[in-house]
């Protein structure tokens, strides 16, 4: 059933796995604070009115120095009780992107370390998070086999009756099933 | 950067495409306040703590009187400045599910309509949301090609410290790469 008005039950945070698919590297840093000797994906909150793919690539600067572009969609994650979201739950998503710059220029504040790290290592070693570990498998599968085959590709749809845009993630859809007709 | 405490800027809502193979059917309702004579899919918000697939099927139950199960997640859409929302974000999800039971007991304070209609007209009809038609052609492409098409499948997953587990979606990985070593 509606129950509106609405209120917010969620915090959303973002990671933005930054893959050069031409030297196989994938940058990574390690919390100065919590999780110490685990490699994982740059990443923070959204803030309000933040898209998704802004979020990653913010927060991958803001952790790094290396600027990125947003190419999908890989893997959502949603936990309740949360130690970190006091009571509310914890929407996690995970986005691969471009790397555009390739010098980093890590927050010292935030990180004891940031690396360019061979992809095939992250996908074996312990010293990992088991979210970061399942998507650097992920990234290899769509490395060897075709991004696509992991991908969300991005969309923005027209709202109904607001005039407003939206964006909408899924996998990929042959064209012929996009051409067929509907109101969109 | 990190910036604790977090604070929930999104409301979650979940919709069941509940879909038989069988018959090639989806069920479908029309509101009764708003987008009159437009086919979607029930859903509705996330309660606290809720998994997305427990909403969706929750909400299914109360809208149709249908039971179902979850399968998979479809889609995400996030929007902002949603007319429901006050000022929070939203962010939407489609699930897919099977059916339980067939027999329709609709709501009729939420609904006008509610149907088992054909995937193939509901792909076509302009009488639909933009985000409705686009899942009805994922559905299709689904149906034709093999759901592994379209699908999102989920894993639980341990939280690195707490002890709590999550809920991991993405493409599924092939065995291959599932079976490479890790903490997961």
């Amino acid at each position: 059933p509606s129950r509106l008005p609405g209120y917010a039950t969620h915090q959303v945070g973002v990671a933005g796995a930054v893959f050069d698919d031409s030297t196989k590297k994938v940058l990574v840093v390690q919390d100065r604070n919590k999780l110490k000797n685990m490699w994982k994906f740059p990443g923070g909150l959204s803030e309000p009115g933040e898209d998704i793919g802004d979020t990653a690539v913010r927060e991958v600067f803001e952790e790094t120095g290396v600027r990125s572009e947003f190419r999908s969609l890989l893997s959502i994650r949603q936990q309740h009780s949360h130690p970190g979201a006091f009571g509310m739950s914890d929407m996690y998503l995970v986005c691969r992107l471009q790397p555009l710059s390739f010098t980093i220029n890590f927050c010292q504040q935030e990180c004891l370390k940031c690396e360019w790290i061979d992809l095939e290592n992250l996908a074996r070693t312990k010293h990992t998070t088991p979210i970061t570990s399942r998507v650097a498998r992920l990234l290899l599968y769509g490395h060897r086999e075709g991004f696509d085959k992991i991908d969300l590709s991005m969309e923005e749809v027209p709202a109904v009756y607001t005039g407003l845009f939206y964006k909408l993630y899924h996998r990929e859809l042959p064209e012929s099933y996009r051409a067929a007709v509907g109101t969109d």
